[in-house]
Formats: structure tokens, sequence, C-alpha cells
């Protein structure tokens, strides 16, 4: 790609180094910028800025926070012995949305991934079994994405964990509401057969 | 989307102001760069700023250009007598990369649409009208995309070129190389058969 300017050169090189926008993309966009009002990209380049120099990390939970310790860790509504495993804090943000969960979470960053390069060391673990030793964890809830690479977490966290008087469940896997049986693919048919709930259960849901 | 961190929040609205950008993978997008040095996020933050900020368009042909005067307008060895008509300087970028041409071009900076309420008020028209006049333009070349806003301007900018003594083309609409006969449009492949061009030609090619 030739460009006829420097300045959009580079604005279209750094764009792009994001993931999933290619060069033609990343021209779009800074193009697109050019022709809005000079307010636009001067909040956005502002934000950008921002996010990145002041984030933090909550101490316990690491969900990002913009207080040393996040509102959900801080929220004594909250039961706090009772923490649910999480490999982002967009899963954090996803279960929060249902509303359907009191306790607090531990965000791994990442899950274990051999192929990739990322092992136990380069997630957060070693903060919650931590959290487990001083036994502030009653009940732990993985949920992860049922993947092999999630599964490999789990497992590896649960091994951890033995020792400990800590019980242990994962999300369950079964067919997602309004889904047709026959589009299910068979080891999640098989595990929500395995898995079922007496039916007089599934009418409180 | 519930944001645990009010910088966070701001800068994925920030980035999902851009087109074809949604929450979540404006979100996504932010995430990565919280992953990566910071370095990544300033040099990104800072060339947008600076792009919006110090990005001249060339005063002949509206392209984009650091000076004044782009290289192209700039260059002795091109043919000022030629103008290439397009719509936006990703069509300058398109025909220069096929190192076909060697005139000068002329950005309109859109097409007229009045569905989307672009009259030729908005597009870099006056000025290409006023080249015309002051007698500078042998060969005009009508390089838009050949849908029915590019056709309604070609030929607006026709109309309005009419008392000048200046010869007019557009670019040759056919079978694109390497593509199949079968899979072609109507129009296309009609258009190709009314516009054929002699055998001997075409080998020059
Ligand atoms: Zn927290
Ligand atoms: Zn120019």
């Amino acid at each position: 790609m030739e460009f006829s300017s420097k300045l959009l050169e580079n604005a279209v090189n750094e764009m792009s180094q994001l993931p999933g926008i290619g060069k033609r993309t990343a021209l779009r966009l800074v193009l697109h910028l050019l022709r809005q009002p000079k307010e636009q990209s001067f909040l956005l380049a502002g934000a950008l800025q921002k996010v990145r120099e002041e984030i933090n990390f909550c101490k316990s939970c690491h969900n990002i926070s913009d207080q040393e310790l996040c509102e959900i860790c801080t929220n004594p509504l909250r039961k706090k012995e009772l923490i649910c495993v999480v490999e982002d804090i967009r899963d954090v943000m996803a279960i929060e949305s249902t509303g359907s969960f009191r306790g607090l979470y531990h965000v791994l960053g990442g899950k274990i991934s051999p192929m990739d390069g990322i092992g136990p060391q380069d997630l957060n673990i070693e903060s919650l079994v931590a959290k487990a030793k001083s036994g502030k964890i009653e009940e732990l809830i993985f949920a992860m994405s049922p993947t092999m690479e999630g599964d490999t977490t789990n497992f590896y966290i649960f091994k951890q964990l033995q020792d400990f008087n800590i019980a242990t469940s994962t999300i369950a896997r079964g067919i997602a509401a309004g889904n047709e049986l026959e589009y299910a693919d068979e080891i999640t048919l098989g595990r929500s057969i395995i898995d079922r709930v007496p039916f007089e259960a599934s009418l409180k849901l």
C-alpha cells in the first residue's frame, strides 16, 4: 500500500496492529475519522491513552477496576466464600448481566494453552491458591469455556486445591435455551443426558 | 453492557463509534491493548491524534497530503492535462498501485447520493469546473464505481463540462481477469460485448 501522507500511513499502520483489523479496514477507519469532526479522533485517542495509562486490576479478583478493589469485591451483599473462576473480564460481564450469581469472581487472565505457550505461571492461579489456603473459600465454580484448554485449566486448579476442603463445580453444559435438539453437537447432547436434572427442579428455572 | 471501570467503558464507547465496530468488538480490541505493552496504545493514540490534527488535503486534487500540494501534483513527469476523477483517496491508491496511469487525479470526496443527502455542493466539483474553465484539462477520465450514484455523479460533472473542449471517457467495464464468464452479471456481460476491443489491441494488455 502506497500512501500519499506519512501521517496517514502511520495511523493506518498503528490501527492495523489491532487483532482482526487488516490494512484495508484500518485505512477505512482512519479515513472515516478524517471526515468526522476533529473532536471524535481526539476523544478516541485520549480514551485509549488514559485507559492504558491508568487502568487497575482489582488486587483480589484481578477484574479491571478503577480502584484497588473492584465494586464486586467491596460489595457487602455478595457472598465472599463463593468464588466463580473465569477466563477474562468479558466472562465477568456476561455472568453479571444474567443477575444469577451473588458470589465473587477470580479472573485468571487466560487459560492454559501449551500451543500458545501459556502455562499456569502466566495466569492468576497463585493468588487463587493463596485464597484457598487462607480458608476463605467454601465453594468454587469453574466457569471456563467448555474447550480442551478450559478443561485443562479447570483440572490443573482442581489438583492445586485438592488438599483444602472446598466444594467445586463447573457450570452446566447442555442444550441452549431455544435451540433445536437436532443441531446440538454429540458431546453436548450426551453430556446433557448424563447431567439430566429432576423435572421438578427444571421447572424452577 | 455493565463495565467495572469507567476508563474501560469510555474507551469502548469511543472505539465503538467507528463504522463496523460494535460494542463487543470494541471491548475485544481495548482488552487486547490492555494486554500489550503500554507503548502500543500510546503510539496508536498519538498517531490518531496527529493525523486528525495535521492532515492536509492537496490544494489542487484534494488527495490527502502532508504538503500543500501532493507528490502526484508536484511530480514533473506526470501529464497535467489528463485528469482522472475518483471518489476518494482509496481509489487513488488503487489506481496508483496498477502503475498504468501517468496523469493527475481529482478526488471528489464522495458521490452524489440523494438518499444519503449528498448533493453536488458537498463534493469537490466546483474546483474541477474551475480547472476546466482555466483550459488546463485536455482529457478527463471518470473512474467512479459503476453504480447508480457513480453514474449520476459522472453525468452531473459531464454536463458541467459540456461547454469546454474536453475529451471525456469512463474506465472500461467488463469481465474481471480470471473470472468465469458464467458468473458475470448480465449488465456487465452485455456491456463487455458492446465495448468489445479489437483482438490485436487486447493482446497488448
Ligand atoms: Zn475484585
Ligand atoms: Zn494533488
